[in-house]
């Protein structure tokens, strides 16, 4: 399974399978179960998750007690909360599984270490932030152009699949409204 | 004035001043006065800027017809629509000067060719994606989970250089609402 992550790294940089040889031990591949959590609000963020197959989501719990979901990951996404992970600071996050997923994890540390042992890898690292950086751009753009209606047809039109494989509660909790109000304008755009 | 360019790329990555030599060549130096675009809505955007001495901003105009700022960049901050700029598309953005500003730009393909003669600076701008997405991660979840006089507060607490430096009309329109909004919270916390 780690193939597909080899896939992924070489989609960016030249990285011969010998030398990834010595780049997987630098990972831990672990097994999460469906709403299970990687990481939890207030805990020290020391790891970054690549996931190799399921679905996670990053969320945190807004004043008013509701979870508001910010990211997803599906294979071949990174995540973690990167403020926290880069300066090792207690989140104000949760990630949490919303498959049974398989995960690669790293920590800090040895991600410092296998950039300066593998410095290849800096191509593939500086293409993965700078399309997470783009991506999240036009995230902002949308946030303040876009009504929640716009927003939730945005996503259908962009994301089709990623509509129908994440359930219909998280798709709600990620564009800050109610599943109830969804379903309203589900019915409405059906009807 | 470059040689501020060559401390920024110093404090990520190991580079020599023969080296700096070399690479300073792809890039032009520009002076721009306040208000002059830089980028206009429309155009392919080709080009990534690095900010030497002033102040930049990126906005779009909404479809209520008024300027909604996103971004703005100051000493040492790069700026451009990296969508638009990653896939050479146009832009729905502009950037403009807020101050007369000089700025280093740099064309799309002369940055890819600049990354592949000196791999050396994939460091660099490995950290310089990392931070920017960092900083668009936190500012997404304050856009989730603020309001307006909260995400003002938290402006004036974390950045209180920057609130004091650009004009409050841009602040304003950073924030998402309007002047005589601004100016009423101001009072507010004056009061």
């Amino acid at each position: 399974m780690a193939q597909s992550f080899y896939s992924h790294i070489t989609k960016f940089t030249k990285l011969e399978e010998t030398e990834f040889e010595a780049v997987l031990p630098f990972f831990k591949t672990i097994k999460v179960r469906k709403k299970e959590n990687l990481l939890i609000e207030g805990q020290v963020c020391k790891t970054h998750f690549f996931v190799l197959e399921g679905c996670l989501r990053k969320f945190f719990i807004n004043n008013k007690g509701v979870e508001q979901t910010t990211e997803f990951a599906i294979e071949n996404w990174w995540l973690t909360d990167n403020i926290a992970y880069e300066r090792g600071l207690p989140t104000e996050f949760y990630i949490q599984a919303v498959e049974n997923s398989v995960v690669l994890v790293i920590d800090k540390q040895l991600q410092d270490k296998l950039l300066l042992e593998h410095p290849k890898l800096e191509r593939y690292f500086r293409f993965i932030y700078q399309r997470a950086f783009a991506a999240s751009q036009m995230r902002i753009k949308y946030l303040y152009d876009f009504s929640k209606e716009e927003a939730y047809f945005q996503l259908c039109k962009n994301q089709p699949e990623f509509v129908q494989r994440v359930p219909q509660y998280l798709i709600a909790s990620f564009l800050g409204f109610t599943p109830e109000y969804l379903s309203e304008i589900r019915n409405q755009k059906r009807s």
